[in-house]
């Protein structure tokens, strides 16, 4: 088992040759094209573009710096949020007792297969061998029982920051699917049904905005079905992600409401104003290091990364550009200037003052790590007063005034922000087929959409799509039904069943 | 082992029969004095003031939200100031494989017996056993080689926060000593021994800061010995606090230089500036949640939480006094006033206007969880446009003008946080004993002293030192040999072995 990634993160870039193994040497350039070689290409970019390096267990993986900035960007945003929401963190163990995990059958039965098991410490074995968290309902709700008494100690609003471990077989992935991820998971008890499903929403519009105003990545809101919702949940709702080369629908992030099946399970009650006995309602709601792996795969192109500028920690990179007209230093002191004027306004600006390498070594290695905006500063541009400024998402070169550079800076992350999101947005709508019979899907699924159909929502019939769906690539399943749902005329029928539609449905290969 | 301690709170809590029961339900009073019985004083005391909840695995507690939020206050201050010495951070895998763990021998020997291990996954046994870090040396160091190559790779700082596990079987205590905690762990490599050295001091001086300016715990830097530094590094650096009811030195926090020994097992060389192979110098430092515990030890008292309002999430609880003279809404408004104001200029406060408990009931509940500061609203007080306060360290009560009500609670609460200190090190001051026989280090051992003793720094009589004073209460073991030296006469002998004393050395007994 271990050595597995890294074995395979070797062959598949040494199969090349000696010439391969240069450039990874120096950190320059990708070896696989995006839309030829999508799988190849992601493996490779994580690596060069400084975010993740395989680790020799396989599906666990290392979170370098350039990852975690961003993760935090979001944690910070997120946090504050919550916090606002009077949501309180804290921090539950890692370890589950079996009884305790195995109290809620529904549950269980999702998660079981995947949970790793503490048998051992030191050289004695466990009495009991210890399950490590796949996700912490039955670590947190028996005190939830506890805690809980009358209808003042409602709402409990908990949250925690930590890692959590499935232990998959399937085609581990960076970010998207690892056996340890980082993530947070909120964990609330309400009185009523109502106060606990306008939580599920609030929840889902700060995992929207976390994608689309900070990863710059489209979302659809909407309800999972019975048959894809969390396992012993009532209902979930998820932002779903699409990615066009690989034709994927991808979970974004989920806010459940559990209504009261954990609350019986655990004992939850409370007394209520009228002092009679009731059964809280509760939530669950988590966002990942996922995010990070789709929106690398969303917006990387086949020079590396594209980083949104609101999660880059570098939003802009000054590089000098010499010359033999210019004394280095005068050079030096130009990029320094900008850099600290940009900084002082807020932007997180860099100089790479290295004297080791060609502004052209500099340009690719920053453009392999996405930063969003380039300032050359060459002579001519300090006898002009001005810097020269590439954009990462378009290549657009422009000529900024250097009395005007915070400014101008200001307003050119903020349209790359803007196009990053606008330019996904037109690839994934491009994407979306709307069907209405069965041939229709099926051709629509060959050709890799996403694909919004009306839907009798029987769990038998999403069952039989996924079993006449099976193949090489994975079969369809249901990704959402949108909140946002187009008219539907009387009349209109399933196109899988051909019994009455109730409602329309997103369907597709998913990750 | 499941339900161990669970079953330890419940037995030592109820066995007061059902007066108990009732104080409890209502989480007002302590059923212990910290003086008479210091260990069930904080069992009780960690639970009765929301810091913790005993969990169903022994050795492992959660983190309610009060102490949750004194975490995340030192987080934000430690975390900018290592962003400020251009340490980066990032996450490193929870799992360690056995071959990686087994490589550096000395620290494996330190660590073995408190590994545990995963050895099944869902149904199926693992290939290979897989470790839980109990720290990450190990973890990080494979993949330090392999990202530094030359000089201008150094030098290379990084942080992670993140959890760790260490099944220990002795005495579990929240905070102080538990299998899973949460920490800080530092990694950084450098080209030179010199700039590891100082890196070493400035990481101390932050956890000081973390002691003294935020936890307002004393502690005393050092070097720790030969015996007691850290298993695998060169010398071990460490800020030592001091329980006075206990009589116990405890290792607040400690910044290790690794020196070359990691680099060699791990092969972590670079070609430095001349052009030849050279071999990193290493540092790594820690600090954990047991902070929380030590200020809990140091600072509470019989009704409670004692908290510094520098980490207090509530600094300023805001209690209405309603009398049937004046109108609740009339005293309401005053408290929201007083909380908004105070909450304007950065002043954590919160109002109490639950109306199903008293006045005494409340002040008993914010005292039990510490709350610096409160203040008191009642009929009189709008009458003469005053608030009563009272400070939680000393009790004192003092009526406020409104028109000055947040430069006098600022005042006061910087007051509080230097009295916490001040009191703290007279304590403390007053447990340290100087000796310089073997005679006198006994009665001073007896007496539950902090001992400054000169020593000759030897190995062997340290650990003779160790098997001669071993009993119930546990041996003493050299705490430091703090960075201020006092003067040491020519010719001052080792007060165990007689020969001639190198250095002033703190001894005791220790968590």
């Amino acid at each position: 088992m271990a050595g597995k990634d890294g074995k395979d993160a070797k062959s598949s870039s040494s199969n090349k040759g000696n010439k391969k193994e240069v450039k990874k040497e120096t950190g320059l350039g990708l070896s696989y094209k995006k839309d030829d070689n999508f799988g190849e290409w992601y493996s490779e970019v994580v690596v060069n573009g400084e975010m993740i390096e395989y680790y020799d267990i396989s599906g666990c993986y290392i979170l370098r710096p350039w990852a975690m900035s961003i993760w935090e960007v979001m944690q910070v945003f997120f946090d504050a949020e919550i916090k606002k929401m009077k949501i309180k963190n804290s921090y539950f163990p890692l370890f589950v007792s079996p009884t305790v995990l195995q109290k809620e059958k529904d549950h269980i039965e999702g998660f079981a297969p995947e949970v790793a098991w503490v048998t051992k410490s030191g050289e004695s074995d466990l009495e009991v061998p210890i399950a490590i968290r796949p996700t912490s309902e039955t670590v947190m709700y028996p005190y939830f029982s506890k805690w809980i008494r009358g209808h003042r100690d409602l709402p409990l609003k908990l949250n925690q920051w930590c890692n959590v471990v499935r232990w998959e077989f399937s085609n581990p992935t960076p970010f998207i699917r690892s056996r340890e991820f980082l993530w947070q998971e909120g964990h609330t008890a309400f009185a009523t049904k109502p106060e606990a499903d306008a939580e599920v929403l609030d929840i889902l519009e700060l995992y929207r905005r976390i994608y689309e105003e900070f990863l710059a990545v489209p979302v659809i809101k909407g309800k999972k079905s019975e048959h894809e919702k969390f396992a012993g949940g009532l209902y979930t709702t998820t932002v779903e992600a699409f990615i066009p080369n690989t034709g994927r629908g991808i979970q974004g992030a989920t806010s459940h409401c559990l209504g009261q099946n954990f609350a019986k399970m655990f004992e939850i009650n409370f007394e209520n104003e009228k002092g009679e006995k009731a059964m809280v309602w509760q939530n669950s709601w988590a966002y990942t290091t996922r995010t990070i792996g789709v929106m690398i795969m969303v917006h990387g192109d086949d020079r590396g990364l594209v980083l949104p500028p609101k999660v880059a920690s570098v939003q802009v990179i000054v590089v000098p550009v010499p010359y033999k007209t210019v004394a280095m230093e005068k050079l030096f002191a130009a990029c320094a200037a900008a850099v600290e004027s940009l900084n002082e306004a807020g932007i997180r600006a860099e100089s790479d003052l290295r004297d080791n390498y060609s502004p052209g070594w500099k340009y690719s290695q920053w453009e392999m790590k996405g930063v969003p905006l380039r300032l050359e500063i060459g002579p001519k541009d300090l006898e002009k007063e001005q810097v020269r400024a590439v954009r990462r998402d378009n290549s657009e070169k422009v000529d900024i005034k250097m009395d005007k550079l915070v400014t101008e800076v200001k307003e050119m992350l903020d349209n790359i922000q803007q196009n990053l999101f606008d330019t996904a947005k037109t690839k994934r709508d491009a994407c979306i087929q709307v069907v209405k019979t069965w041939d229709q899907f099926i051709e629509a699924l060959n050709q890799k959409k996403m694909i919004l159909a009306p839907w009798c929502d029987e769990k038998e019939v999403e069952k039989d799509v996924k079993a006449r769906t099976k193949g090489e690539m994975g079969a369809a399943k249901t990704l959402c039904s949108p909140f946002e749902q187009p008219d539907m005329p009387e009349g209109t029928i399933c196109f899988a069943s051909g019994k009455p539609a109730t409602k329309w449905t997103y369907w597709g290969r998913s990750y």
